[in-house]
């Protein structure tokens, strides 16, 4: 890991370490997804049987797996794997649960109610990336906050052969449908729907090059599918003062480090004694990893900032905007109020991030490469929509009148003005009927 | 107004009558949006100011709005506007002041604490556009919840000259910082920043079919700025049943018509009676209007629907989704809770949607063109965003422990297992030193 001190850095230098590097976008990439979604929607299954063979090298009996495989599934997992598993739904469950909106009442002035009420949207679609290893807490992560809002219809697609972690959770969160199928295939499936896979309204979840500009084209298209938020890889960036446990924060940059040889890696602390520390530790640490090579990798472009405060420590971090943002300092809970632009935020040293990617209750799908200014961590918000609803009594249109009127015309709106002089005066005609 | 009897017809011509028009997309559009992107990007304000003069014919004297002329157009304002402006805000405020989100805090398992806190965007931007009359309205619904928000720093931009009222109401809501520039170098300035303009992580606003190209270029860029909502025409749908008042639904539906050639207006209704009286009301207060050729070529594509039932009226709204949808009935609240996909309900006959438009503290700014399904009324949400946190106690993370390596362990990821056994092996040793 490079060590640098921040003081000793011009404004542009500390700007240029802490740049992303660039997402190599592909036009290849562009193209290949193109084609992929105008031959599912063109041939829907049959395209999806196609491109899973030539992508997935795999032919599944069918597309949808069925309740007995799922079963099935479930039969073949150790006890304690469920019992893994039941007790990270149970946690994400309360966490979720308690993100439930209250329906907003609000009488602006006499007569005029304003409302704002929430609805789950109706259907949505799961994405779960293959690999070597499976990811149930994936599943985990997008299938809770859609049980718990209410979503009518939750689709999962992962590529085929599906581990049985996958298809446990699946039921766990009572998903209604799951398929076997990949990539940007699966992508197109559930936004523009074929034979066997339902269409829905908003595709969630991680995954390669090829499954993020699926995603990011039907998000472009009316006729396709709303996304959760934009991908990019993984980051974390650690906070520690001198009494940090430097194996403790090593280890928490190493499992950042494992995710890929993209991840970004980052510690900022006050004391050069830590600095060296960690480093040394990273070092140790790394040697019994069976991930090493991806880690060194990510190692490779990770960063160790000595600064001249915590104060520094951060402003440099919601300058940065990390997706994790861990804190192991003296008194971490005095800095959160000053603490912006993180995804999740770790707060002492008892708090790893891999309790948060798994089982502590936070969602670990969190907006990164920077999108932390703008975007929040997944939550149940994302599965629902807001609608406000308004109602006038009679008094409550008269006192506004004046205000709606002389406003259109301003803004030029002959028929807005009307639609209330239109109701104002049947309400004098009908008082001097009365008289 | 054409009139169609819903049981009258297949399925196929059901959807057919709902489909809305395709926007034409133009590749023109995308390059010449492209270029100015560019162009603002490389020139900053020298660009600003050739791209003025060319689309909007106009060469202010400075890129910003000096104060000066913005205590000056206040004083050329009649009280009569300065009253209403001041209502419409004061009610927009004390909606918006109420969404306000509250902290949360959650202890999932004994020791694990969860919690979900919002933070305003820092840097906001908002567009509004020119025309033929100026819209403060859209300032009010940008500005309010911008500045409930506590968003750091909020600028606006529009196409000289900027309407007194405009700068009127950028006073009534602190907005930082006022530029006189329009279109698309307008989108572009904010999102990557020039020698005045600053730059801002979210642009927010209505526009023509080049803002709307940049902002979604802008927005499809991790070195631009996020956005509000996808953009689309704007639509009302009426359900109305015998009790309705027909003058008053003819002039909703004109109020929509007024708005462009390309506003979508329907009426669903179980009684014919009802349809006949509406078409006739529509065509008599047609005459009066002031805009009535840009309504009668809206109302060129619209649409009476005859329906069997209230329900039947309720489930071909959900699946059409409008922006604006009022309900006449003889008991609108009953309704409510079956509704679905919609920006904006207005029940009963005093609430036009001339008051939403302007001043009943709801936001105008809504999803459209189906986008109901999935994204929200604009709203205090927009400005901010939701992290999570987490602090474990030692206790805590001895709870969970088991949990979080079974999972890492089945996710093939070591390191992760490791942050965890590394901490609970140092409260091992911890104990086993204090016997
Ligand atoms: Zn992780
Ligand atoms: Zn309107």
């Amino acid at each position: 890991m490079k060590t640098v001190v921040w003081q000793s850095l011009s404004e542009e230098q500390q700007n240029a370490v802490l740049e992303r590097p660039a997402i190599s976008d592909g036009a290849n990439i562009t193209s290949i997804v193109s084609d992929v979604l105008n031959q599912v929607k063109q041939d829907g299954d049959t395209a999806i049987k196609e491109l899973t063979a030539k992508f997935d090298r795999a032919t599944p009996d069918s597309i949808r797996v069925s309740e007995q495989e799922i079963d099935q599934a479930a039969a073949r997992l150790s006890d304690e794997m469920k019992q893994a598993l039941e007790q990270a739904h149970k946690n994400i469950s309360v966490f979720h649960k308690a993100q439930k909106a209250q329906p907003l009442s609000v009488e602006t002035q006499p007569g005029v109610v304003c409302e704002l009420v929430t609805r789950s949207i109706n259907k949505v679609g799961l994405y779960i990336p293959g690999g070597s290893a499976p990811l149930p807490s994936t599943v985990l992560m997008l299938g809770v906050p859609a049980q718990i809002a209410g979503c009518r219809k939750v689709v999962l697609c992962s590529p085929p052969p599906i581990a049985d972690e996958i298809l446990y959770v699946a039921k766990l969160c009572n998903i209604d449908e799951v398929y076997n199928v990949g990539g940007a295939q699966a992508v197109a499936a559930m936004a523009y729907g074929t034979e066997t896979v339902s269409k829905v309204d908003k595709i969630f979840g991680p995954g390669n090059a090829f499954v993020t500009e699926a995603k990011r084209q039907v998000s472009n298209d009316f006729r396709g599918a709303a996304i959760d938020m934009p991908a990019g890889p993984s980051e974390v960036l650690v906070i520690a003062d001198e009494t940090a446990d430097a194996d403790f924060v090593a280890a928490d940059l190493l499992s950042q480090a494992e995710h890929g040889p993209d991840s970004q890696v980052v510690l900022l602390t006050p004391s050069p004694m830590i600095a060296d520390q960690v480093a040394e530790a990273v070092q140790q640490q790394l040697k019994s990893l069976s991930r090493s090579d991806i880690a060194k990798k990510a190692l490779g472009s990770s960063l160790i900032v000595i600064t001249e405060s915590l104060t520094q420590c951060v402003s440099i971090s919601n300058f940065y905007g990390p997706e994790h943002l861990i804190v192991q300092t003296k008194n971490p809970r005095e800095l959160l109020p000053l603490l912006d632009n993180a995804g999740s935020i770790f707060l002492g040293k008892w708090s790893p991030e891999s309790v948060g990617d798994y089982a502590s209750g936070t969602n670990h799908v969190l907006p990164t490469y920077g999108y932390t200014r703008t975007y929040s961590s997944l939550g149940l918000a994302d599965f629902s929509k807001r609608m406000t609803v308004q109602e006038l009594s009679k008094e409550g249109l008269k006192g506004l009148a004046q205000t709606v009127v002389t406003m259109a015309e301003a803004e030029g709106l002959d028929a807005h003005k009307r639609a209330v002089t239109i109701r104002i005066d049947s309400i004098c005609n009908e008082q001097l009927n009365q008289q």
